[in-house]
């Protein structure tokens, strides 16, 4: 099974990532608008419940972190896609190294570049029609992360919550 | 903001009633595959955290239950609307009352009748051409659920998850 770790910004920021999504992003049905923390890994069915408890020795030793977005950025020319871009900070950097290098004992193949997708598969042609108003536009939003979340892709490629891990367990 | 309480199935049963909602019910981009415990709930933004507090300190007192469901089935002529029928057992009824009595304060306004939703929102037409051979190609799933889960709802109609909460805390 495919698995993947997010956070789900606030409502008032998920709707306003859905409002680009709708027309530009083909995911906008299989997933509420993220943080990508972890990107995509395989496990076994039964090792679901290893994974999650592993996952909840991670999260136990890390606080809630700010998310800023403050500008509308892309990632063209390698990839016609279009973000939010969450400001790094200590908390959030310390998250994903934890999620990333310690426990799963990979390091990631990128580097990390905190954003909210809001546009992507786009054309070149589509993608230069939109960026220049959606830079403009821009974004300015600030929040408390207090949570993340453990998702499993289904075979439609849509994604269901596992299970919830607050990063503030002894509140 | 609008809230719900799930459940979800097993990945292997969520691909299983995908298949028919990819036709046949528009909320298949929306949510998941799930079985309902607290129909849809208003509560103010900021009143999010006392509902989950409250939440599990209804979810730390049940238990894990077996989700079986061994047929489809109708809520016609009511609402057109087809469903995997999950059977009915004291955890299940017990986890369910709480939810939608005691804490909540208020008496649901159907009976429950414990569902996975395949097809809705049928034309009595397209309802009577398809249920014959949905009742007849069947189902028969039996798994343990051990998690719920709050959601609420965004602006265009689809369900973010708040917080799980283990049927089993003291694992």
């Amino acid at each position: 099974m495919k698995y993947g770790i997010v956070a789900f910004p606030s409502k008032k920021l998920q709707d306003l990532a859905n409002a680009y999504r709708k027309r530009y992003d083909p995911h906008y049905a299989l997933i509420p608008p993220h943080l990508t923390l972890k990107e995509v890994f395989d496990a076994e069915d039964h090792e679901i419940n290893e994974v999650a408890k592993a996952l909840k020795q991670v999260t136990i030793k890390h606080s809630p972190f700010e998310l800023n977005v403050s500008k509308v950025s892309t990632f063209a020319p390698v990839t016609n896609t279009i973000y939010f871009k969450v400001e790094a900070n200590d908390e959030l950097l310390a998250l994903h190294k934890d999620l990333n290098y310690n426990f799963f004992g990979e390091e990631p193949e990128f580097k990390f570049v905190p954003h909210i997708t809001i546009a992507q598969k786009l054309s070149s042609g589509e993608h230069d029609d939109i960026i220049g108003q959606m830079k403009m536009t821009g974004v300015d939003n600030s929040e408390i992360i207090d949570r993340i979340h453990l998702l499993y892709q289904l075979e439609n490629g849509s994604w269901t919550v596992y299970e919830t891990f607050r990063l503030d367990e002894d509140e």
